[in-house]
């Protein structure tokens, strides 16, 4: 199949060269690795086995990028209003275009803007950012779970995830909506509390205090994912992201890698948009509603701060 | 009157050098700063005019401190169990003592230990701090409301508040319960926040998401203080106290200071006990509760790299 992959950094990156390293026919849109990676290759360093591509199939403009099968978008969602420009290039009526992005939201968002495009979510667990020019540094986990949102072809997902699974990354197909929120139940408190306290997953769980918090906060978007219909998720699962976390790696989400690089972070999908739906479904929320506001105010002091 | 000032910083340095400075006979009680003020005196740079003590009635032991019809007590309350040594040498059983200090319950235990004492609170609106050895900065407000806590002798507590109209510092004498709730309001939400986003009072509310936040958390506290059967305190409070504090100069509350120079936050009385009288009432307090949270988080870090 081919692929476009809108976005190559940690997660872009090595889906993208997993799949091309096992055939696929991937096509990576980059902008300032660009030149670096034309002359270099794209380095992919990961707890999985590292490996190189020697001469990936990249474009600097989408324009020069061919109709694909697959979309997979993997920017950050403070740049989709690129998407105007990038997607139309490489998408045809049966092109499947997957954000595998984080937060709630942004599949409405695109799909109003491109009413008929076929749209999935990628919900990716993985720790990988990108280490330097044409260099990803996969550190771990990896899998990743696809949901479909407005997605005609079913097969069609299914066999990105048999892709995916043939090139050594573990996918499976589940629901949307669980999908969505279960990856919330992590990253909203996760996300922002890192940026909050300027610290990492493993002290947060190691102070009470914030041990304890960060499980209330897991409860609201368990109690907002319920009360907006969303089954087969309750309070247990606070308890298996929390086990999951005690056992990785003290780790840094991207939300803090992008709040200490000085560039925007996603609030908006993370927070400002799910804090809404659950608003206007009459679920309150009030101490992610807090770290939002507190999130707000230090993202106005880190851009001024630039 | 014989005045003892136990804790000559920014509070009781201020108040107590106003009544020594009116003529009443004013013991201070010195540690760090001893040697310094019997050498220099004690100097009060002030708004409301500056001046200077040339020898203050001072002692670094509280044995050698007379008997005393009022002992003001200025220390933090994380030192509060310094006065297990500290209050017996200077009172005697018709002493009132006055709680000076931030915070719900300090009255309550300090009596649990001295229980035949004659307690009052002391709410201070005061901009005051110690700028150096023996030298009180001063840089805005002053007045103080007392309220009687355990003051079998109310006309004592209000010749207090006389001496300290007639010193130059404005009293008056309020409910206890309203008065020690009432201050709460400012306290709770500016104390931590300013610690909790490394920031001053100004940029609080000059943020949109904040200054929403810190309302929302006033609500909290007049709340609870409705729960507890506190009268006269409603929603408008909180915009006064907004108000208020749009009109002060840029702020840093003694918590931030506390946490700048790295000594033990004064989270228990100003958050701890509060919280948990109101959750035994039966009131959810969730955004103070979250801020105590990360504050004690912040404080463990802070004390952790001392």
């Amino acid at each position: 199949m081919k692929y476009a992959v809108i976005g190559t950094g940690g997660i872009g990156g090595y889906y993208g060269a997993r799949l091309a390293q096992s055939g696929q026919d991937v096509h990576f849109l980059l902008h300032s690795d660009y030149a670096f990676v034309k002359g270099h290759g794209l380095q992919i360093d990961s707890c999985a086995g590292s490996f190189r591509l020697d001469r990936p199939a990249i474009h600097n403009d989408a324009n020069d990028m061919p109709k694909c099968d697959v979309a997979l978008v993997c920017l950050k969602t403070v740049n989709n209003h690129l998407l105007g420009s990038l997607l139309p290039p490489v998408v045809r009526d049966d092109t499947l275009v997957v954000l595998i992005q984080n937060g709630i939201g942004v599949e409405q968002d695109v799909q109003e803007r491109f009413p008929g495009l076929q749209l999935a979510a990628g919900l990716a667990f993985i720790c990988s950012a990108k280490a330097g020019p044409g260099r990803i540094s996969h550190q771990c986990y990896g899998h990743i779970n696809f949901g479909g949102y407005s997605c005609r072809d079913a097969a069609l997902l299914q066999r990105v995830a048999d892709d995916f699974n043939a090139a050594g990354v573990k996918a499976g197909i589940v629901e949307y909506n669980e999908a969505r929120w279960k990856k919330a139940v992590w990253n909203m408190p996760f996300n922002g509390m890192t940026v909050a306290l300027g610290t990492q997953t493993d002290m947060l769980l190691r102070t009470p205090s914030t041990r304890r918090l960060i499980r209330e906060q897991m409860l609201e978007v368990i109690g907002a994912a319920q009360h907006l219909g969303v089954e087969r998720i309750d309070e247990s699962f606070a308890d298996l992201m929390i086990k999951m976390t005690d056992d990785m790696t003290p780790y840094s989400p991207s939300m803090k890698l992008d709040f200490d690089n000085r560039r925007p972070m996603e609030i908006g999908y993370l927070y400002t948009r799910p804090l809404q739906i659950a608003h206007e479904a009459g679920f309150a929320m009030p101490r992610l509603e807090m770290l939002e506001a507190e999130l707000l105010f230090l993202d106005r002091q880190n851009q001024r701060h630039q």
